[in-house]
């Protein structure tokens, strides 16, 4: 039996990069994940915050929003209600957290890496599609500053990749659409290294709580689909 | 002698319309002018404001703000700064206020439509083209309603589109880039219907006070600028 | 026939200026036009924003903002709202962007000019009472610094005064009051130098696209205001 | 020996009512002590905060504000600040206190009386003279109501006016000005009926503890200076 | 070889919970987790958000804060900054949820259950300790429910206990106190039921990635601390 | 006939202080007050703010809040309201003015001192305690940096203390409780050196205006009280 779009459990959405979608930002990404779309960017300052200056070590912090016809529903926009929204504020705090794991800093130098997602349309898994096509934008940004000589060598460790995995129905499944997500008894997002190992593991039992069993299906299913994000990856920086 | 991209004085940037851009929305349209790309959606809700409540008349609002990496130099957010920025507030108030002198309220019936302009790249003339772009989301909005028999005859008077004229140099000129504007004397946008009517006029001398013999060679270009505005619309439409 | 208080469509409203009306600023003017009334003030600070430093220029900033009492129905504080007016902000980004253009900005030195235009009492027109009677205020201030020795010459390229104009129930009449502006189907606010030269000009089709004979004949009215607006202002500077 | 200004230490400045000041308001007064001059307006909105819904009372509530050209240096806006002025909050807290402490709730009926104090100079002494400034608006407000059959008798149980006293070198004073002020050792703030009775004792030492004998002194002062104000008032109501 | 404080690493730091702390809340509970102070509250409010009204349903929402003096730097309110803290948002939303998929929305009846934990003490953990300590004072307010009549069965589901785990300098330990967490490489946060069963794992290479190995290892840890604690809150419920 | 709990009219609900009571702060001490109990916190930061820079001052500075469930009503947090609480606000000003009224600002050095006032119970007397209680915190802190030699001599001229006396039901009383105070026609918070000096007054006629006659019999009552408060005081320095 398959699921709404047709995908087996173990398949994830088409994905598509376009690269350069934008001119302005130095790495600049369109990610869609089926008919989640966000754009992706990386813009270079250079400065730190002031709790670095003077510590010869750079800096990378992200910012997450949608656009309000991004949702079925409206979104209204967070100026409007006065008060920044708590799923925004978590995950663009989960995006500069991953994405800092991976650079070395102080091989960045004395500079700011700007990270937006601009949610342009919204269909389920949009931080992961976040993570996955932030991290594209923040190596085409770094390999403009090692061309222009700013840096010497990539100041990176390791590619990272995110993907969700859920539990709807019963049945552990790869990559949830939003109609999966909203029905998922279980809701897991995993970021890994293309070397697959962990960086953050967010699970949730929004039904229902899990066992372990289901926990080890679940990451079963999520290397299956970091492995595949990250060889769309390697064809895209 | 031509202008930075090779066009006469005469002449508009290329304008690109890609229709239904996003699902969500009623109306969903991208623009584009030149480097110039706005989102432009419409999206009805079923309800009004409190002020209308009651008054068998519906309602037209329009927001209007910038994606971060839409610009060179990053633009911070609304929320991130802690407050509103004055420019978008002007121009989403134009925005709205063009639309409903357009829209037959009465006729529209308790119901609001919501405009959304998200600037994702900005080389000038954010404003106009969002107006311009709006107004073809609208239509395609209010066929939607009439196609679900919610109204029934369209509840729109006339077409709108908007464009900017300029002084730069000495030397009028039509659909000004980014460049241009911000070496522009003179600069002035322009509203006008698909008849040649007038709607909005806000015409500044940002360098020095102007003659009405320049203003009238700015509306002779505007108009210009407008007929061809015009036709596009009517062919995504 | 004759307009609400008797005047004809040519005529201006009785414009009263109070020089020195408060003590603190260096320059205080209450001007009032009808009952339309404004303390308009321009206070010298020196420094200059951030944007500016190093740059041996100075700066002309405005805010306007309207006493809870000046208008029939009791007007909320923006702080109670909770956020910034959107009519409130548009117009005082008017109000210092036109005297940014008649000042010059290097020959002021590095400095502020901070212009406050406070509505005690409001009967339409408050934002081009405001531009008139600020002028004023802002000429004071500088032969303040000027007698000081602080600055050699006034910066002051020209003088800049404002006025509204409209079409109600089909006439064109200079300066409306309230209850004219409510009613009028077009509406437009013009600025200009003391030399009948255009600095901005803001026409809205309200109710009704208009025609440019029509906009010929609301700027022909409007250069008759300014003319006399332009002459109140030599007297009392 | 005299003070600053000449006057001996029992002495108000002179006090100065100019009633309606404004047309909107209900009651509009201009209230002037020397060089502070303070609009205070009382304006009559038919309904009652949500928390008095269906009790069969009314409401007085206070605003306080400073216009930005009222001080010495320039009052930045609250909005601009982006939050509330503590000072202000205290102050507009003690003048709906206090006026409410004299208003016969229940006779009032389902009403609020809005009271605005808006200070357009301010030289010491603005907040006794919003309260003593005040109460005159709200009689006027009242005396519309009851002219218009609103309500049945006068819904005041007594007069109120306020004061400030001081000691500045050891000398106690009455009526304070800003300079005194300033200089002060300690400062008191009271409120009293036209009876002779106390609403509202604020007493600070500023620069050292006092003694009760020296509180006995202040109080003795702040009577004088009562009787006065309560005469003033009853020539203005 | 120990622990700072001399524990192992299968080792949770002393529990001591205070049932009754303060006398308002349904619920109040004093929990302490080392060093670590969390005061955790229910309060019942008969009425739920607008979202869910009419649907026969209750609703838990936590809020989660601590007090400036908690920490070692004086940690700035969010009202002085300006804006709410994004780990303080990111927490309380964690809190909430874990309460809603414990507690039978239906069974609770049209009620809201307001969970408020303010830290008065931070060494690590508060967000664990807040969700073991908040469990037990929710507990506490239903069953005060109960014994009014207002809910005839006790609608939870299971028993939430939260504890902390982490690597520090290669090792995997139980419960890190703040000194082992700020030197943590990975740093993981588990809310699982009394029955063993998983509930929420937030798991983070803070330094590095981290292998399926040592997330099996952490989670062995995990239930030792939860069984613990499980047992704990029997005593207390 | 006595009180509500049993005491005279003369009598201090039961007040205790535990000196040490979170570790972090410089200065920490729970006090209670009958059900009263307040964190008082003194945090020793060694900067001032800008207006103070180059002064070779120091400065003292208060903040007071209550945690939600301190009240019988929950208290919305100030974050979620999205403004400051008035009363709030008014309440930290009157301790902050009073602590730095004893506190000589040139001995201290250019450092600041956060007292942080939080009401974990409020049962009436809130801000009375926090004073009461933050004298004693803030002893401790500054005998912290007298150990470590910042500072050579305590810059303390006098100990403050601070009690309500109040008019309930005709009969005047010393230290209300929460139902004793929101009967009260005369409310009144007294604070006053150890030596029986006065530092500030603040009496408000709630429900009617009050003679000399029961302000001086409110005097004496506060008298006792603090004379009392100021022996617990020396017990716990």
């Amino acid at each position: 039996m398959s699921r709404i779009d047709g995908r087996t459990n173990e398949e994830l959405r088409q994905i598509k990069v376009t690269n350069d979608f934008t001119i302005y930002a130095d790495g600049s990404v369109l990610i869609e994940a089926g008919n989640t779309k966000v754009i992706c960017t990386a813009m270079v300052e250079e400065k730190v915050p002031i709790f670095l200056r003077g510590e010869n070590k750079g800096w990378v912090t992200a910012e997450y929003n949608m656009i309000p016809s991004s949702t079925m529903i409206r979104k209204t926009r967070e100026m409007s209600r006065g008060k920044a929204d708590g799923r925004n504020v978590e995950i663009q705090r989960l995006i500069g957290r991953t994405l800092r794991s991976i650079v070395d800093l102080e091989k960045l130098g004395e500079r700011t890496l700007w990270i937006d997602c601009d949610v342009i349309q919204a269909d389920g898994g949009t931080r992961t599609a976040s993570i996955t096509g932030a991290y594209i934008a923040l190596i085409h940004a770094l390999e403009k500053l090692k061309a222009k000589g700013l840096i010497e060598d990539m100041p990176v460790k390791t590619s990272v990749a995110a993907v969700s995995v859920g539990i709807v129905g019963g049945v552990a499944m790869l990559d949830l659409c939003y109609e999966e997500d909203s029905r998922a008894e279980v809701d897991m997002n995993i970021i890994m290294t293309g070397n697959g190992e962990i960086i953050e593991i967010q699970g949730t039992g929004e039904e229902r709580p899990f066992t372990k069993d289901e926990f080890a299906r679940l990451m079963e299913l999520a290397e299956i689909g970091i492995e595949k994000l990250s060889e769309i990856q390697k064809d895209n920086v």
